[in-house]
């Protein structure tokens, strides 16, 4: 299934997109797309309902972020080994993991806006997993277990205040807007392999990342397996899991966004975000 | 006011610690300590309402967190000059921000469980502050007035996990039960200077860490101005502000927590919490 938010920010609906591409509205079967309808039980009630009964969003609503309630926003640090090399990092050893401020959470399409001085915000296409289950000490076999499915997350990152503001990266990945979670939150019978997607992101219509995740040095399972040794995971906890190469900070020189800039980003079958740079307001 | 959130874990309700020391249920005035309650609008609610009226809890339940659906727990490094040179390091010239897991949080006297095969499990002391507004670039002066109170944090903390794991520091510092917070909730009118607060931390009855938050290098204000640059506060955002000295690592040789040690924790004015460690299980 592929589902959807959808609605004025703040007030978004819980939707699925139907066969035809039309946006069905599931108000009536789940409260939103968080918490308990993560789960396989929540998930298994909304495939039952019959989609062609459901009501068809009208007009063409704002998409939002593809999952509510996002109570922990994780992320994998050069989990590319390309990536890795680009920034002058050693390939890690262990996956590394970073926080993202829920609070940077918007939709998919929605405006991108530059910090306050900011002179260093770059891109970054990822795959994120969404989790359905409380998980504590999962194994790799079973890590798809608690996983609901998959999203694009456009891991906006500001170089200056993640490397040079005092050692924890957390401090440029969680600023407002950082955060486009969705089109969709594809559920996970409907990819057929995780590690075989290609992705993409482009600036002013210029290629800037190309990637797969065939060349994840940790793959899905292995991430969630490792993070739940370290903290319980709950539902609608999202890990996005690190950037193949062609972010601005690889390039030479640097490349950074200024507002006007739009960003294009793609993840196979897991649709497409467009985001606007604007200045900080 | 003191705030509380009494009841069995995951079901607590909102109470009151009236002026006899009792617990008063403050259900029928706002759903939950978190939240919109927890706003200037609705503290000023929760002060309305006539505590002589409202029912005294029965018998004596299991206090929670003081504070429910935290989104964001934010907390800052090496905060007291003193800590940062037991440890080692240098003095920081901006905070440090790491976080917390919000899956962590525990009562004030819930069980602390070493994680598994966990040998490095320390103690620290800590005052959080509990954000009630919606906060993005705060001044320093108007600071406070997005802050709905203060708390105790003992920020338990796996160091292999914080230091030796891959580089950023919220892997040690996330595990499940990792974050008791409480007893109280005391609102900032109750706090005559946040800045002159005694601090103390004992394992088994001896006296580990001893502080006081005059000697923060950051102020309260200060990183509620700082953090709310990187990224917008909500209310129920906790941010936890650092240790003063005394933690297990900073030891010769480095004492860590076993299973079957009580840590009690208090600060002046705040309260006191008392966690029993136990095995992993």
């Amino acid at each position: 299934m592929k589902l959807v938010r959808f609605g004025p920010m703040g007030k978004e609906k819980p939707g699925l997109v139907d066969p035809e591409g039309k946006i069905r509205d599931l108000s009536e079967i789940v409260p939103d797309i968080a918490g308990e309808a993560l789960s396989n039980k929540g998930l298994a009630k909304i495939a039952k309902a019959d989609w062609q009964k459901l009501p068809v969003a009208s007009g063409r609503p704002r998409i939002g972020a593809c999952v509510g309630g996002v109570g922990n926003f994780i992320a994998v640090g050069l989990n590319y080994a390309d990536h890795a090399a680009e920034t002058g990092a050693a390939i890690p050893t262990e996956p590394i993991l970073f926080n993202k401020a829920p609070s940077c959470i918007v939709g998919p399409d929605d405006d991108v806006m530059l910090p306050k001085g900011s002179v260093k915000t770059d891109w970054e296409v990822e795959l994120a997993i969404v989790i359905g289950e409380r998980a504590r000490y999962v194994s790799k076999q079973d890590a798809l277990s608690v996983v609901a499915g998959f999203c694009i997350c456009n891991d906006v990152s500001e170089r200056a205040y993640q490397i040079e503001r005092g050692g924890q990266w957390m401090k440029g990945k969680g600023c407002e807007t950082f955060g486009p979670l969705g089109p969709w939150l594809v559920t996970v019978d409907e990819v057929a392999d995780v590690q075989k997607l290609g992705m993409w992101l482009d600036v002013n219509g210029e290629r800037m990342q190309t990637g797969s995740t065939k060349t994840m040095i940790f793959d899905v399972r292995t991430i969630v397996s490792y993070v739940s040794e370290f903290m319980v995971l709950e539902p609608g906890d999202v890990i996005t899991t690190g950037t193949p190469p062609g972010v601005g900070l690889g390039m030479k020189p640097p490349k950074f966004l200024k507002a006007g800039d739009t960003m294009t980003v793609g993840i196979e079958g897991l649709g497409v975000q467009t985001q606007n740079v604007i200045a900080w307001k």
